[in-house]
């Protein structure tokens, strides 16, 4: 529909997630008429990430050297990993400043239907951390869905067995909200899942 | 929160119209993981567009020449034009291969909140083109809010007077809508602008 160049940049926006035809025209005429400075500034940022960004080679997490800020840090405690699907999961749990020990970033979950299963993961990768009886915790922190708590209960049954404490996040009802809005299955974890308070 | 490449593109694809700091995070991942081929790809022709596309000399259409694609066409006639806001307008309208004229990109609309005032649109390269006499018709095609009202009202107080025919797009139902969801100004317009139907 238009000429060359923006129906080209319109094609190449509508691939990214989550834009769909609409935004990538409105994003493309955005560019178009936006300063040349600031439209250097989005490509010099796109090819700086694929020029220095990549994975610690032994988490998995986003990293600009061979390995990431956590990996990195020595006052981080070696003992504890906690497992996550995605390095976004890293940012979100670092976020809480709950947990100081080192992470593990499968590369997604267990999903049969989307043809993902535990040899996709960087489950071999963990086993090995595990090797050298360091670690004495594994938390599992994957996402609370059908995937999530597929890939920990695989996980866990691997994990168990070697003697090692392996725990999975709390499921309840979130912080803020409403009691008579939770579904049934969160409502249903928060009973099973209920505390003792101490006076 | 991310290391410093990572972080700065999210920072960069959040200024993106409709991009919001979730989706930016997603975008960002989806190119840190994808094939260095394709974000080359989206990168030339983030540039190509900056470097070749221009907007039309006459009317204000995006074009990658000095003059666009519906200018460059003998084959519309050039005594009617069609004003519009904005290039996607134009592609709107030339998806329905109803209109064989020539446009005229406003490049917005009268807002005086957003501080756009007559000033900052292209009404004095439109009054130019009306100069010579060979236009008998112009069309207003703004949107049918607030803004684009208030612009075709100006606009028709400007051009009425020139002894032109000046026309304004057919506000109604929409086709393929349910008459019970109509808003109440749009189902007034429908009455307001009912058609007597011939045998």
């Amino acid at each position: 529909m238009y000429e060359g160049a923006v129906q080209d940049l319109i094609d190449e926006l509508g691939r990214l997630p989550g834009v769909g035809p609409k935004s990538a025209q409105r994003i493309a005429f955005h560019l178009l008429a936006e300063d040349p400075e600031d439209v250097k500034r989005l490509v010099t940022a796109i090819t700086e990430v694929k020029a220095r960004v990549q994975f610690c080679t032994v988490c998995g997490n986003v990293a600009q050297q061979e390995l990431c800020q956590v990996c990195r840090d020595p006052r981080r405690s070696p003992t504890v990993i906690c497992v996550v699907e995605e390095p976004k999961d890293v940012v979100a749990i670092e976020r809480t400043r709950e947990f100081r020990g080192k992470y593990h970033v499968l590369g997604g979950a267990i999903n049969p239907i989307a043809g993902v299963g535990p040899d996709d993961l960087r489950i071999a990768q963990l086993l090995s951390r595990l090797a050298d009886g360091q670690v004495t915790e594994v938390i599992l922190a994957t996402d609370p869905n059908v995937e999530g708590e597929a890939t920990s209960t695989y996980l866990a049954r691997l994990l168990v067995p070697m003697g090692l404490t392996v725990t999975r996040l709390a499921s309840g009802l979130p912080v803020g909200g409403d009691l008579e809005y939770a579904d049934e299955v969160t409502l249903g974890r928060a009973f099973e899942g209920r505390r003792r308070i101490s006076a």
